[in-house]
């Protein structure tokens, strides 16, 4: 199968917005578990399954461990990219997950690094890039 | 001088959002060359050029060219990350401009790349991330 850029619409788009080229969910994570955060190791593991699980294909990744905390984590996908920053000393992680295609869910990886990070809020703005309307 | 995430406010912050962990700019570019979206090089040149303009500085960089066409560039920073995905057959990108401190101009790395794909318009949604008063 050739790879693409696929510019149909996302899973989760509505239907005044289904043929947006891009569908990124900015996610804030609270409360999350500080340890977490700071393990590049489990940062890397996580946006991976996250990828996996959401149907997305990796394609290059960048992880870095800062000191005294925090973890910066980039995955470009097949399908846009994924990206992950934490601030372990607020309990606090800045996720985007950017994805195009019909074949990936975002809301899946949402849902699952959520859950990883142990955080006891989350949430996440939906906005639809690219949108017919404005192109 | 130690790598950290800084926390203190960005740049462009207002008074009530100083205090932001990061300042997200969700850049629009439309009307842009099709032949520079599709130019891999150029594209990482413009990328890395804009990083360095802005004061940011690079850990990590990931770049890819699709078939029939596109290109999806990740930069990651010690201040976050620059992303771009490219849609030459819409004459259309979108850039993220993640920056966190204040010692990059994420509104600078916006000049420059709405300038280098000659893009005929542009806009930019500021999103302050781990806002004070959701922390």
């Amino acid at each position: 199968m050739p790879e693409t850029h696929n510019s149909s619409h996302p899973i989760s788009a509505s239907t005044s917005t289904r043929s947006a080229l891009g569908c990124q969910l900015l996610v804030d994570l609270h409360c999350c578990d500080r340890a977490l955060l700071n393990d590049v190791t489990f940062v890397r593991k996580q946006l991976l399954e996250a990828a996996r699980q959401a149907g997305a294909t990796v394609i290059g990744e960048t992880f870095h461990s800062f000191s005294p905390c925090g973890v910066t984590g980039t995955l470009s996908l097949q399908e846009s990219h994924l990206s992950i920053h934490t601030w372990p000393e607020h309990q606090y992680a800045a996720v985007d997950i950017f994805t195009c295609g019909d074949s990936v869910d975002p809301w899946c990886a949402y849902e699952l690094l959520k859950a990883a990070f142990e955080a006891e809020r989350g949430s996440a703005m939906e906005i639809h890039r690219g949108r017919p309307d404005v192109l």
